[in-house]
């Protein structure tokens, strides 16, 4: 019996929806039905249904955006570290092994040409992503997160993250799934591809995407084929630049309105955001070489877009 | 069998030897001994030893003052958020209550004639608080923290100990000792007089304090008793202004300078301190109606000033 908590977010649907569609047996657990994020409560839940593994697809994301979680401490501390520790620790007690839905966002830049560069939006760097994409190298899972509370600036969001996953390592067993600005075919307020269409001006930068379905199916993928526990960045290989996504949605949405830029970081940052923003590229190497596919980003991303439904 | 976590800190080492002068079976648990920020090897500890009780005096303060909490996020979450969590949730996966040492810098001001003033800084109040003290009463264990991520604004230190709170309480079985601006006979730079004697300006306020030897046993004294669990606010009934214990100090310390004051609020900030601080009154009633004995603060005071050593 797989436990699937958050099942009512963005990523605990589609958990659900893959669930299902692999014909597993599994619960969906609300907040409202069992309190999961109190250890005693979830202690009972975990044996009283005879787990054999969890997912933890809660978090807490800030609405309308990220800048949310600057002010609204401590929800974002209780839904991103202290949920996810919470868990670990039941998961021990009970000797369950569970998957952590983390994020990319505990990091800023890549390696370019071998050199970390944090800030990816240079426009040299945003023009050699266009023409050369082989310079670019995404961060593995070894590589310590730069994007944190130990290595500011970062925003209030990733440095929770970052510290979830601190943390949660190296307690019972556990997946620590990856994933970066998640799109997909459908319509959604936190799909990547419906930001774009809603700004009112686009912030140029370069990133690695994770594709919603194609990750859960990794994720679950990882459990099924029982890959070793550990990190793992779950991100489809390759990266985009921002320019480059508008234009697809340009070509296959065909939009009314044509995508504006802002003209630098300065007045994204003065009009549009409060909290610094991670934009990164990570490497799913380790993803791939157990044998999970995962399409490259700019793959997967035209067939999202080739069969939108709004 | 008592477990000490954090036995090496400033009130560890006040309850390593309240423990020894009662001849209580304990056991000091230093982090090199057994790394007991992790669920797994405090669960093994709580086993092996037999625990009957566990006292956690372990948190991350921030040198030389709170600020460097601002700046220190991972260490002070990790140290006042998570690892009270971690013993939470292995005292209940072990059947074992605990106390908690927590701080009542996670409210701002008392009720002055019945209403909350969460600026004790005022003059007028200041004033107030020398000639009438009984328009002044503290708040209680049921009043919610009002100097918190939850009711910002706040200090990162006190954020983390605000919701180190909430986050264990209703699980298992516990004590969350709150104790104010600690102070004793002791020269030490944690020591509320040894930092008056440092400072080279005094920022002048009303609080509440815990003499620590005082608020150590009656700590214990509650868990002795078998005092319901629960919070209980562990400081010297009533308050004092620092310019009450600045004359104090003058008259029986008689140190060589005399004590200078900031002109004003701001002027405080501006200079010496980067985090707002929290200047507050605890009700003690409740700690006292269990029988549990605490002398009067400013005669607490008195003879710490008399029997000091430095």
């Amino acid at each position: 019996m797989i436990i699937l908590l958050g099942a009512s977010g963005y990523f605990g649907q589609a958990f659900e929806q893959e669930l299902a569609r692999r014909q597993c047996q599994f619960r969906p657990v609300s907040r409202k039905q069992v309190d999961y994020t109190r250890f005693d409560s979830l202690l009972q839940l975990l044996r009283d249904s005879k787990a054999s593994f969890v997912v933890n697809a809660a978090g807490f994301t800030g609405r309308p955006n990220v800048d949310a979680c600057e002010t609204a401490r401590a929800e974002t501390l209780a839904g991103n570290t202290l949920l996810p520790l919470t868990i670990a620790h039941a998961c021990a007690a009970a000797g369950i092994p569970w998957g952590h839905v983390s994020s990319g966002c505990i990091y800023a830049g890549a390696y370019v040409d071998n050199r970390i560069e944090k800030d990816l939006t240079q426009p040299h760097l945003k023009r050699l992503a266009e023409s050369s994409p082989e310079s670019f190298r995404g961060f593995t899972e070894t590589d310590e997160p730069n994007f944190s509370f130990r290595q500011p600036p970062c925003s209030f969001y990733s440095g929770t993250k970052a510290l979830a996953e601190e943390a949660i390592s190296g307690i019972g067993q556990s997946y620590r799934w990856r994933v970066r600005l998640p799109f997909d075919h459908l319509d959604n307020s936190r799909n990547y591809v419906t930001k774009l269409l809603c700004y009112p001006k686009l912030y140029d930068n370069v990133n690695s995407l994770s594709h919603r379905f194609e990750a859960v199916s990794a994720c679950l993928d990882l459990w099924e084929r029982r890959a070793p526990f550990g990190i793992y960045n779950v991100t489809n290989p390759g990266f985009v630049t921002t320019r480059q996504v508008a234009a697809l949605i340009q070509k296959i949405l065909k939009p009314a309105r044509a995508f504006e830029f802002w003209a630098s970081d300065d007045e994204f940052y003065q009009n549009a955001a409060k909290a610094p923003r991670s934009n990164c590229i990570l490497d799913a190497s380790k993803l791939l070489n157990t044998g999970v596919k995962m399409r490259p980003g700019p793959e997967a991303m035209i067939d999202a877009l080739q069969n939108w439904k709004s």
